[in-house]
């Protein structure tokens, strides 16, 4: 157990997701607390609040800033949080005619707040990109089976013949729904800035011009103060939910579908045993179930930080770093440990359709129900199905020929019994998810 | 200790909410259960699925059907759901034509789904009758008070001068949103509609016309099955939250504002004790901060249950049970108390100025720092505030005329220390998330 | 959905436990207050803190109190608490001799911890007595199945035959731990008993002897105030996690077990569907892993209710009531479910020993691997047996009889191949845990 | 935001605990699995399961190994855990000999629980000594403020007067509970040992014995294999939570007593502010709030990786990997974050006993009702109590002087009047925890 197996060299191909991760470091934290002082100094030295040389001076010389993360470690100690120390070691290197108008009218919290905004639309866009992949592989294989026939299952039980390609886009469409649904978010992603009491009273009535040029430049929503409002930290916290339960649903379907018994799924290249040949360790399957279970509970953890006391409470704003993170980069190795995954799916579709038409063709009990219902009546057509099933489970019986064989009902018995007719509502329903996560893709 | 102080004679007037309670009642669960069946006979018999006689007997029936929840206790333990029980029951009163015909093609999650979908309509309709009566009652508080000065506190600490009107404006903003995702929300609640497996392969090519038949009788959104994919029950859970965290807040608030020492609020019908006449427990403040951490931990768990496996997932179903309905209670009792715990407050404004403009002037320092600072420059302007401050703490002196006496900076001293110019930016800043609120509620 | 399925006439036979909700009701909650409240007053006249005639008198009129809970609300509703508004309500049928000394030095905290704990006693002798019974029930089972060959899973792969006895002790023998800790619990349970600030001032000198003779009366441990020390509270809270995280292990083995392409455990009276007779689905085993979610999310929630400011914290207080009667009766809930699902159990050892042992004997493949490796050294070992298993892969040849024709090496190829040797070393195991499970009963 | 700021140079002096997390680093992680791997040569070389000179050379061998966690992160992706990659890389650098028995017949299980369970006896000891320190540091001054008067807060409203002895007796009598515990559940930390299926059956006969010597060897609990049941692993995170709780307690009651308007603790280096010199942050207060509430919520998604179904469960496992690390490390934070508090705090025991004796003596209230009570009656008593105190809120008379100038009940008025009789009974209790405290220490 490493402190987080999200940071650690050793489950780094496990669970690490570097790309997501960096947007998380110490140096892209200060790069984003630096940008943000760039941008407030910019739009206040554009709105006249500070003199345009200063602004200029600071414009110039936070392009280029890098910090040391751990020599601003104590001065984080102290204060709570890290902007105070880094400001003053900014304002170390900077003209004192610059530096007195760093920062200038603005709050830790607005700096920091705006920065997590920064990095949350910069991992956003990460997870889009890795979503359309995701989408990709996943349309095109729910496409290629949408009519093979594969045992649907409800509460662990085989219940009726559906389609691999149904499974596949149930997998996929909350995917395509949550992709728009990101991309939405990144455009309302809101800049913060209320100064120490909320009220922006160091800026008077320029205030609100600040905010609103402070956003344009940094690619933020203009908005109102949200200090102790933390609806956009859960609306992030809320995508990552949506993102990780959906993969993690795919972990859980192919842990399924891979067991020994089932065998409906191989994996190209399952974690295996040295001494025990038989098995295919679903191991990517297991790990999007955890990181779903993982990060649904950080998910309750981010709900209760929600209650911001007074103008600024220090404890609750903690509670938000101690977990936003994780959910990111948890989200971020999710995606990237489903696409590994569905990579090397490989669909034994013997064993699928032996399954749902097999059995003597047990799983058509249902439909066989409701087509003799018009005929016989709910009651007579269950009553002949189960007897039809009983002389399947016994001796053997395709289940429609003894179905047959019981009633004079007029049915059209070789559709019924042809092999396409188990999966035609499977694939019919299939296309329509798929047509539905088109839709989604071309918004 | 109640099962749940949520459903308790005993804690009905601090936990009750007995309209949204009703909702969620076993009666109001059948009723739902009963009104998705016939809207789905009615759909189904305008569109030719099913006989129109049949249609037209079970919609006259259902309409006026009621059944006993005691007596499904039993068919509801074997089968893990009412729906095959309560069906059976209903089926029993029904001639058979007609009977046949009940819950043609459906599965139980269907009923119960969509069933569930029509109450959270109710109960969000519910929710924002109630948000308007309160956000009422605070906007014209905020109103009253947006220049009434008041200390901010940040960490606990007296920072800077602002308004009450602020604080009540920041109460108030979170909730008008709130309101506007749950109206938004209302309109986007999906009916359910997939069969066994969730093809619908019963209904045929006419499966999406029924599901949009069922979806406008019942006033829900048209939509895809979505049996394993929870998003719309999550967004459900996220309303509560932002209700109950923004909520919580303001009890968090007023338990601070009515603490002993600070006095800054009264409370006109505060729990008392009979034997420390000096006590106004702030019950319902309390009370609203431990609904919202209550509500939060449910969604952490309503997270959890989002996998859900193949076509049905049965534990991760009744997982959602045993949370979304305390969620809908919890938050409808916090709307109520929170309008109790409105009604009766009553600002100690003088204790509330007195705090933020008394001191000598302490908490002007940041004011008179950032007025400084064009005229003498960062480092001096923070000296000249500490030394003016260190006057004031010892004897006495207003900090303005300590300051004043330090400094020959050209400021304007009387402007800076008019009892107005504390308030000034908080006004403004109130005036502003008032616009918006209003702007909210024009939507 | 029900306001909480745990107390609805719909879901009783589901998820209901009307003997642990019974300790939780108003009306038992009543009860368990004027209990304490009667063994407070004997207490004091005993050791003559208040006048011995007011104590005769009030032991006599506590003895049959009862009090109509509702009437109760609106005094609970603003106290925040039921204690004021009962004890106004028991003096107001009480002589004033004796009415004056009603609840004499106590504060609300002390009656209702103390009441919380007289129930949490009984509920825990309640799971006890059903522990035992179930215990009953798997060590039998266990016991008959030592030696019933069943394919081992690991990660949801067949890994080694074990037995199904073993799977079942090992299914018991937390229980067996719960059990013991549970008594142990039992015999700490704390009084409570601070007075109004946790100083017990108004008792003066001789508030340790009456808070160790209430103790006494109730059955209780003698314990200083644990009013801000939650500790006991959440060691409650451990004990329905341990014993609903077993019995949730049960329900997801079952689960598995009884799969449709499993087919090694069948319910004699599943759930099952009116138009698929093939299923039988496993109800129980979901409600098991339902609460067993349920009851660990709530866990969650007790934890966060931990932190109690000053002398009396009444959000976090009121936090408990909210999860912690629910988390006794879900763990009732879970016990009798669990039950009802043991004595359904129908092993199908053909299938599980044709899986167990068959596949040619693959699962064999680590002892056959362990066994060679003395002779021939681990990596020719571990190749000779995959050259085997390939061979029983495509031949079908007994993977002993495969590899005995590879190697000369001397094994006992007669007793590796004998059908128990697949089983002795689970059938020794399980006689270890069962022989372990023997000892705790013994405690 | 930091991935997670418990590890990150940016927050690591105010989240940072580097002895702890060092526990839990790759390279430690590797040691101790290394170490398991070495116990179990040993054991089985000198039981005679290995050759002893295989048995001999992997000891010695083994002291040594050191191994890159980072070449280790490929195998560790693949198998879902390290250990058959480091087991294969320890292999590569021994002879052939020792080589063929590195590993002998345990699982990767084996190694990771056992090795978990010997850092989790480190973080114990660690806590030990820092617990030690810290209960010195609060007993001294429970007993040096034994009797300083401070006025009793409950529901956030001043009740009767305490003493701070009182307050920070309750903060420390958990944490010797917690000790006493710790140092219980040491001795308990299980050896885990059970091979692939959990049967030991590669060791036949003699797996107890090699379990019970590795137990031994590694100075841990000889047990049976606990590989699905987690109850070893949820008792350490309930040592994290029950710390983690009172710790958190500290911090609030901190938070609210350095309160601006409260005014009685002042913290000798707490987090300032440039612009507002009047405030003290209580930074370390709430970091003390976060992590305790960050503990708690990782508590819950700890319980809810209790279920681990059939053999082994790898996305349950995992679950436990994502979580635990995190409350260890967060707990030692906690420890040295309120050590660094309770070192700077400067009670302002001036203000403590104005407010607490102030207001004329209102918060005696209780005190003299109870003492008239027997003399008067209750209802008279609490009727001249009131009147009192509406004397002294208007006129400021002391509320003994106006209780006594209403009633010629004998009362002893000088003592009741006197200073002392404020605290007594608080100095009274405060001995007694302190003597309990004592007690436990002597465990």
């Amino acid at each position: 157990m490493a402190l987080t197996p999200l940071a650690s060299p050793l489950y780094a191909d496990l669970f690490g997701d570097p790309e997501t991760a960096a947007l998380f470091s110490p140096e892209a934290e200060i790069a984003a607390l630096i940008e943000v002082e760039r941008a407030l100094a910019g739009a206040q030295g554009a709105l006249g609040v500070i003199p345009s040389e200063a602004a200029a001076a600071l414009e110039a010389a936070l392009r280029e800033a890098r910090v040391d993360p751990a020599i601003l470690a104590s001065g984080t100690g102290s204060a709570g949080v890290a902007v105070p120390a880094l400001v003053a070691q900014l304002r170390s290197a900077l003209p004192r005619a610059a530096a007195d108008y760093l920062h200038f009218g603005a709050t830790s919290q607005d700096i920091v707040d705006t920065g997590t905004m920064l990095r949350a639309g910069r991992a956003l866009a990460l997870y889009e990109t890795r979503l359309e992949a995701l989408l990709g592989l996943l349309v095109h294989l729910a496409r290629t089976h949408r009519a093979t026939a594969m045992a649907g299952r409800t509460r662990g039980q085989v219940s009726t013949p559906v389609s691999l390609g149904l499974r596949l886009a149930n997998w996929a469409l909350p995917l395509a729904r949550a992709r728009v649904a990101l991309a939405a978010q990144r455009e309302r992603l809101p800049v913060q800035l209320g100064g120490a009491s909320g009220d922006l009273s160091v800026l008077g009535e320029r205030g609100a011009h600040v905010r609103e040029a402070v956003a344009h430049r940094l690619g933020l929503a203009p908005s109102l103060p949200w200090m102790t409002d933390r609806a956009p930290v859960r609306a992030l916290g809320q995508i990552c939910i949506d993102l990780t339960s959906a993969l993690g649903k795919i972990g859980a379907d192919v842990a399924l579908m891979t067991r020994s018994e089932a065998g409906e799924m191989r994996l190209s290249s399952a974690g295996g045993s040295s001494t025990m040949p038989q098995k295919q360790n679903p191991v990517r399957a297991e790990t999007l179930m955890a990181l779903a279970r993982f990060v649904a509970g950080l998910a309750g953890q981010l709900a209760a930080s929600g209650v911001h006391a007074e103008e600024r409470d220090g404890a609750a704003w903690m509670g938000e770093w101690l977990v936003l993170p994780q959910m990111f980069v948890a989200t971020g190795s999710a995606l990237e440990t489903a696409r590994r995954l569905v990579d090397t799916l490989e669909p034994q579709t013997d064993a699928m359709t032996a399954r749902a038409t097999g059995d003597g063709g047990l799983p058509l009990a249902e439909t066989l129900s409701f087509a003799l219902l018009p005929h016989v009546g709910r009651a007579q057509a269950q009553d002949l199905v189960k007897r039809a099933a009983a002389d399947t489970r016994t001796r053997g019986t395709p289940l429609v020929e003894a179905l047959r064989a019981l009633t004079d009902a007029p049915l059209d018995w070789d559709t019924l019994g042809a092999p396409q007719a188990a999966t035609e509502a499977a694939a019919r329903m299939t296309d329509a998810l798929l047509a539905e996560i088109d839709a989604l893709a071309a918004r």
